[in-house]
């Protein structure tokens, strides 16, 4: 605490990201990272930007990057926002769509930087709870609100929600903003960017971190109406007006326009995830049902936390969430077949089976 | 404007930065860049940091980064923050240290970028005027406010400001923070990064986009007492974990490292701007005393703003601010010498010298 913070500075509590030790060489199963490589079309095309040219500012437009995106999806670039990872995204959406004055709604088990950019905005959350099976309750959602954000897979449970969900949830209150946060969306769910032609209340966040396997360079895209990607620029433009660099530009405009790279690659890790689920079933864990590039995983005889310290000590890192409901539950990323191997010869030795 | 933005969205005013214009190559003497490339060592450190790690996630802490920083300015890690440009580490600053309660002291004459932060944060600014020729009235911003922000050398107008009159603003109220804003200090000013150690209430914010000719890449720092930096952290944890990239984060590493060749840059761009007012003197301009890479000028008998079209006209973009006081200026950023000969030569032409 100091004197120098304003009001708002002393109330933030600040996400915490999972680890990146750098002690040793660790499995790293605990930030969703993709195990293989961006596309090497994509180190190509960074490469390439590597020169004289970086004493140049960026587009602030992005345009060229929004171009690509506008011809993948089938939308006009006046659809698309880009921010520095879909964390900035989805900080710049809580700042311009939701207001003190009414709730926003999101789930008691989902990603829980909404609950810090909540406190950043100074709004009032109405935390709807999960049913018993980790699902959506629909209805709860269909309430009137501020604002909802929905990751579809959700996080950290990796469970799906239908697009006729979130028809309902959009059309419950078309006044209010519906943020759909896909980051995990193409490792088996289905996006509802289509949908955001008829929805003009609907927001779509993805990123090039998880499905692009470029955590390492920051970029985070929001699709929507043309008013809600002008409310977001104005906010952007308000802070920064060049928030993705020039080595960003090309390597996401690079991703994007080399699909089929990373469709197989999401093929292997959706391969690899059954896989690891069929082997820790037999084991005797729980595994929620995940589309994502995640497993959510409890055992009913063996502590969750005490498994994340043991996994800790033979050198591999998963996520525990000192939470309610879910104190008994880890977050495993899948990672390549030999990592999770090795991550399933692990948990066999530790529940003795 | 639109019903799903909150009331503060529908009141910014957005800056708008100087144009990157893509129909045509121009002179570009717009946006203050170096006119000189990014130092080798830079290039060759960014383009290693091209590979498959890029599906990791950087460093949340910029640790390295700030360990190079804090061995080349002598202090340690504790005060220095790193942000996605200064720009961001501004609008940070803003949101942290100063609140609606007491209004926050700026110039008249000064980057107009403070004024938008202002506004986002619902902040009550006290424009202070310049002088008649353009100085800081020191004695004005020595009364007691909620903070202070002032750039030194102030920009557009070039012109620098003594160490003792920051001290002197430093000291007239010891319970606000003041930030230093030394986008330029690098082309003829000195520094107040050592005065950190005694003001815990000063914030030093610098950038690579102007010295560092990395305007492409996007970083920027602050300087300060711990409990500063402590606060920003605060905030940009609760907005976005990950600012700066992996190749960032490895290209302003190496750019600190090199601070030789960065002065030699430095040290050829201050005698063209030497060799540019004389020019320009000599054909009746006026140019305030500049310790920036850029300068401030204006002519008796002729018109800013027509001077601005012509030149663009001739493939020359410089910058025109179209605001009380100042409207009959420009902004011209120092180029390559070769640049700014053809700059001479259109002028010469404009004013029939």
């Amino acid at each position: 605490m100091s004197k120098y913070w304003n009001e708002r500075i002393h109330r933030l509590e600040p996400y915490v990201p999972g680890e990146q030790p750098k002690d040793k060489r660790y499995i790293k199963l605990n930030t969703n990272e993709n195990p293989y490589p961006p596309s090497p079309k994509v180190l190509a095309a960074i490469k390439e930007a590597v020169n004289d040219r970086l004493r140049l500012y960026p587009d602030p437009n992005s345009d060229d990057l929004r171009a690509a995106l506008a011809a993948r999806f089938g939308l006009s670039s006046e659809n698309i926002f880009i921010g520095n990872g879909s964390d900035e995204v989805l900080a710049f959406s809580f700042m311009t769509f939701f207001s003190p004055d009414r709730p926003v709604m999101f789930a008691d088990i989902t990603y829980s930087f909404y609950k810090v950019y909540a406190n950043l905005c100074s709004l009032q959350p109405n935390v709807i709870p999960l049913d018993e099976e980790f699902k959506l309750p629909v209805k709860a959602f269909c309430e009137s609100s501020g604002g909802v954000v929905i990751p579809n897979p959700n996080a950290p449970t990796g469970q799906g929600i239908s697009i006729e969900s979130i028809q309902k949830i959009l059309e419950a209150d078309p006044d209010r903003v519906v943020i759909i946060d896909e980051a995990y969306v193409n490792f088996g769910g289905e996006s509802v960017i289509p949908l955001t032609k008829e929805y003009p209340n609907l927001l779509v966040v993805q990123t090039l971190s998880k499905f692009g396997a470029l955590a390492g360079i920051r970029v985070g895209f929001a699709f929507g109406d043309p008013e809600l990607i002008q409310g977001l620029n104005r906010l952007k433009n308000s802070i920064n007006s060049y928030t993705i660099d020039c080595l960003a530009l090309a390597g996401a405009k690079a991703a994007i326009e080399d699909d089929e790279y990373y469709r197989q690659m999401a093929e292997r890790v959706i391969r690899t995830r059954e896989n690891t689920v069929n082997s820790l079933a037999k084991i005797g864990f729980t595994i929620i049902p995940s589309e994502a590039n995640f497993i959510f995983i409890t055992h009913p005889q063996y502590d969750a936390e005490s498994i994340f310290h043991q996994l800790r000590d033979k050198g591999i890192l998963v996520r525990y969430f000192h939470q309610p409901r879910i104190s008994n539950y880890l977050r495993v990323s899948i990672g390549s077949d030999e990592e999770m191997n090795a991550f399933i010869v692990a948990m066999k030795d530790l529940v003795k089976a």
